[in-house]
């Protein structure tokens, strides 16, 4: 047994982890900043559907250490097992005994397994943001699997199956909801991913329940998904991916309040209600809405990364640098050049919230004129709080600019935009690189015009 | 002689006043909406000089009349020789009178010729935005021209170059300062487009003055351009694009107030001084900076047509629904794979005003992990005012989403975001669409690390 002191220790080295070290490290470059987490190699968590196709293996998606300990910090591979918070200190699977001055939580989230049965035969996988875990589900997987089934229409299994589709694997996803991303988006962009997905042969199978999953003869081996009220799906593997749970465990053993949705409770500066020189970070620590202040449920590593660096910078006194004011949905992915993205609130969460909400939308070439090469067409649609003109959200379905669209979009909710601010925005076009009108100017200028139209009988059409 | 009324006259059919036009039939449907040009056919400004490469010729950079005419506005072709702001009416040069109740000037901008000698040969041209102009140089020029020169390094120099060069035309560009574009970008931004130039073999004649344009044997024709201090420059064309001034004779004869730097002054609505129902648009209207009220003198169409939609929503009663808050520099091009962008104010602009700065800046692959297909390399820049952290602008050298960036900066710069707002930005990462960390974000904590380690002793080196 060895002991050893630092002055940050950070449990866990995923996205959140190793932000909080490196920014720990940069701002506070006297202290001794220190990783500890007991996966040898991380992986980019965006990256893992990729690795299945597009990259063709885990070798390229790999989430390097040189950051961390360019910036000075330190990283050892080790199972953090239990943590006084009396004496400072933490006791690792081996022993080791390590004293710390900060702590940091960030453990991560665990897969949520439902309650189905046969989903521990073999031929049964969930992500594992491991490397090797990767590695071998990849060689085990690619040369021998033929039909697969995803359980879980969210972002991980619709980009899980539009990869492992380019290997010649058959894939079936199944969703309870009527629409595959329906949490996410509203329904018109649903369908249009659910017609992409189609259009390269997976199969949907939406509204549909998982009763079990159903072992072959040696009664070892996945043979088929039973879906409630449909013949037995033949598959010879099934993936689960229908949502991750904050794991916590460490967190309730040195008595740290956990919120009712389970995630550590943490302030504005990722602090715990117990003790400032305790922090927690990433998908084990509570969210809260941006807009309601409830418990926000997204876990991504973007999300996590940012919780990193509001803690990292914090950690040694409050510097009104970094906060956190409370998460905003920032989603973006593709599906063979459909790209869809989602910033704040869509329509449906809005309304469900109590919003009256007034929607604009517009539709235009992503270049211009639009003969110029590679123009796709873009969709933007947004959603204002009706009374306050207050920016809530908005969707893209667009090309290959989608992704900044969104962080565009997702700034304006943060910066708490009003329309009359979006409509007066200046922006640069470029024939090669933008419309000729930003999509969310002209989507806003559609909606001030329903307002104006609504507000002023002045201007309703003549009787 | 014919006389006619219409509620809204708007004199010219460039952005700003097709824009100025659909709005206004939008936002006051009972309203009788005229735009009188003088050109049968107009072009997207933003595209001609992709109509010399790219885009194979004039048809495919039509601005279409639809939109004004689907929103329920007319446009007639002719030109107003002379408004009587008493009787409220424009006659036009068939002599026809249109009897108006707002009036908004959308004259736009005459080309500035320099007093060089020569330029009134043939084969001197400069870009004027009408179809049969355009479409006569295109003929012209593609088929009989060998070597061209460009007078003026600014964004329709550069852009002009890069695409005449495609048709194997030999290019020459020469600028009085220093580097390319150093109106619009710091240095590094400059040298890079320039390297791209001259790797496709562009040759580029920096810090050099035009003494004359010579003609051949005959007197009429170019035969070449003398640089001071420079053997005679052999080229068979020269393209004037130094810049250009507002069209202000027919404002003038109203008796409008102009502006020192010459554009037709207006408030915040584009409402003249002399008259709340006769406006000011584009490219011929005065613009302050957003940041020091001092003039500005960017004429881009994004910016005009922006100006018309201010307009056209507060012809008949302010509605606060949009508004001038002064211009914001956003621009972005692209040359064969590089673009590059800038929002705000540069490095230097922010010096000269007298703003002690704070700089930070990252470069990351624009998609993730970096072995996804078509990554990129981005480097943002980013400047705040240093006591007030303040952004004040940003640059962007990158790939396809660079122009989005630079439109999310200038999002982030009308908003007034500080670096805490930024560095505590979330956003959406995705492997296909972004980088794993926003530039703009990776920027700003470059930025307040140099800040922090500047402002506490305890965070400086060991000594």
């Amino acid at each position: 047994m060895a002991e050893q002191t630092t002055d940050v220790l950070i449990i866990g080295g995923g996205p959140a982890g190793m932000m909080c070290g490196i920014t720990a490290a940069q701002f506070s470059p006297h202290k001794k900043v220190l990783v500890v987490r007991p996966e040898s190699d991380a992986v980019i968590p965006c990256g893992i559907p990729y690795i299945f196709g597009t990259l063709g293996g885990t070798d390229e998606d790999m989430a390097g250490r040189a950051p961390l300990l360019a910036a000075g910090g330190q990283l050892q591979i080790g199972q953090v097992k239990q943590v006084d918070r009396q004496q400072r200190t933490a006791s690792l699977d081996n022993g080791d005994v390590i004293h710390w001055e900060r702590l940091v939580l960030a453990t991560g989230a665990d897969n949520f397994i439902p309650p189905i049965s046969g989903l521990d035969l073999a031929g049964v996988f969930s992500i594992q943001k491991d490397y090797n875990y990767l590695d071998q589900l990849f060689s085990t997987l690619i040369p021998k699997v033929k039909r697969l089934a995803i359980i879980g229409g969210g972002f991980i299994g619709v980009e899980f199956a539009d990869e492992i589709r380019k290997r010649g694997i058959e894939v079936h996803i199944i969703e309870m909801m009527p629409h595959l991303m329906q949490a996410a988006f509203d329904l018109y962009a649903c369908t249009a991913v659910e017609k992409q997905l189609q259009k390269h042969g997976v199969q949907i199978h939406t509204g549909c329940k998982v009763e079990a999953v159903i072992a072959d003869a040696s009664g070892k081996q996945v043979a088929g998904v039973q879906i409630a009220g449909q013949d037995l799906l033949p598959v010879d593997a099934v993936l689960v991916a229908i949502g991750t749970r904050p794991r916590t465990q460490l967190a309730q053993d040195m008595g740290l309040t956990l919120s009712r949705s389970g995630g550590v409770w943490v302030d504005a500066f990722q602090r715990s209600r117990e003790d400032p020189h305790i922090f927690a970070v990433g998908d084990c620590a509570h969210k809260q809405d941006f807009f309601t202040r409830k418990a926000s449920h997204a876990m991504i590593a973007s999300q996590a990364a940012a919780e990193g660096r509001i803690a990292g910078m914090n950690l040694y006194g409050l510097r009104e640098l970094r906060f956190n004011a409370g998460s905003v949905s920032v989603y973006a992915s593709e599906i063979d050049g459909l790209a869809f993205g989602v910033a704040g609130m869509t329509e449906h969460q809005a309304e469900q919230e109590g919003f009256p909400i007034l929607v604009g939308e517009a539709r235009l070439p992503d270049h211009h004129p639009a003969a110029m090469p590679n123009t796709t067409e873009i969709y933007c649609r947004v959603i204002f709080a009706r009374d306050s003109l207050q920016l809530l959200g908005g969707q893209i379905l667009g090309g290959t600019t989608t992704g900044e669209l969104v962080n565009t979009i997702g700034l304006a909710v943060q910066m708490r935009a009003t329309a009359p601010d979006l409509a007066s925005m200046q922006f640069g076009s470029q024939p090669r690189l933008t419309p000729s009108l930003h999509p969310l100017v002209a989507a806003t200028g559609d909606a001030l015009h329903k307002h104006f139209q609504g507000q002023h009988p002045c201007v309703e059409s003549p009787a």
